[in-house]
């Protein structure tokens, strides 16, 4: 039985500040809490509505009505599982593979897809400028479908971080004017800039660029809607990586 | 100002089957409707919460209170406009150049986001299996972003529309078993099928599969999750119009 005050902290870590505080954050649904048991996170409660085959002690383990699965939940379409998880520690940065940073992602989809898109991709290391939105943030925990445990995921400011990169590592980042993505040939380390989904990449970051590529466009040129930031990474990965085969 | 009636239409349209009656469909959302309003469909009226510089008549526009703009949207975050248009007719199907077809996708988010791909990739027929959503629900034609107005949409029985492709034109579908599609030759004519994001391609349409597709996956082979309907799209996509350059 879940108490009023397990559903007031639990509502409360929908919310970024107090996932910061308690330093706990919450997934939902069956395939995501399966993968982070797996994983290197641990486990501070569990509420189901119905009996589920986790391998977890029977004391963390708690039967909630479908009425309090709802109040707990952040989804719209709440499961029949939430667990509440110690948040990560973020690992030491490497770039000596691809890394992708993230210039003020503010949709949860998108960075949950994008760091699915990493795992796919085999890309262990994700930079986040400060304003990008939490990879805690329910929404995102979900939209990672488990991907959240494979890739290490670092906040803060991203010059600092770009910098951090060293000598002889290129910085890429997407533009309407720049190379065309199929006709170059693109190297096995580098750093990846996504930008923000209404502004692209600011200006600050875009002068520390290096190489300025284009994915072209097929469609009317006149009318065609740009790429969602989503879309673009998986087109840009897959290209990075064809190329390096 | 808003009647009841009104405002009981436009609720009955987040449905299906009141949009097939009425033949209607709502847009939400500035830009959507703006690109609405410069192609073929035709509206039949305009809610705003403020003064908009849409160029339509005055007594196509009324002005409402965000409570009823509130109670008419289909979507979790209302905008300042919404509009009602009459649904768009499909046009002849063309397998001159590449076709995608869905078999059975159903989340408005990825339908929408593959629309929006086929207008960047200028692909201009969609076909759509009966048990694909609808491309009117309001959250498709929200994730469009406008696409909606430049890809044509076919919903059928996908093996009868397959079968009128007429001869020499190659089925492409993608499988954990295909070939690399990194290595392959692809042609500038052909159907791609994309399946339902539990199931994949269903037994009776695999069997009309000429040709079996796989993105190879970089990372950890044991443990990444597949990736999204609309991810794969976007980098089959890619591939298809890289090759054909």
């Amino acid at each position: 039985m879940v108490t009023k005050n397990q559903i007031k902290l639990i509502k409360s870590l929908h919310q970024k500040k107090y996932r910061k505080v308690h330093q706990l954050f919450i997934a939902e649904g069956y395939k995501v809490i399966q993968e982070l048991l797996a994983s290197d996170f641990t486990l501070e409660s569990l509420y189901c509505t119905e009996t589920l085959d986790f391998s977890v002690d029977d004391n963390r383990m708690v039967k909630v009505s479908n009425d309090d699965m709802k109040k707990m939940s952040a989804l719209s379409s709440t499961s029949n599982c939430l667990a509440v998880f110690h948040c990560g520690k973020e690992l030491a940065l490497s770039f000596d593979n691809l890394v992708v940073a993230l210039d003020d992602v503010r949709d949860p989809g998108n960075l949950g897809t994008i760091i699915r898109l990493c795992d796919w991709f085999g890309i262990k290391h994700l930079i986040c400028s400060s304003e990008t939105v939490d990879i805690y943030n329910p929404k995102v925990v979900q939209a990672t479908m488990g991907s959240i445990t494979r890739v290490n995921v670092v906040y803060g400011d991203l010059l600092e971080l770009l910098s951090s990169r060293g000598g002889g590592i290129p910085v890429f980042g997407t533009f309407m004017n720049g190379r065309n993505i199929y006709q170059e040939k693109l190297p096995t380390r580098g750093v990846i800039v996504m930008g923000n989904e209404a502004n692209g990449i600011s200006p600050i970051i875009e002068s520390h660029v290096d190489q300025r590529l284009t994915i072209p466009r097929f469609g009317d040129l006149q009318q065609t809607e740009s790429l969602n930031v989503a879309m673009a990474t998986s087109i840009i990965l897959s290209e990075f990586k064809r190329s390096s085969l």
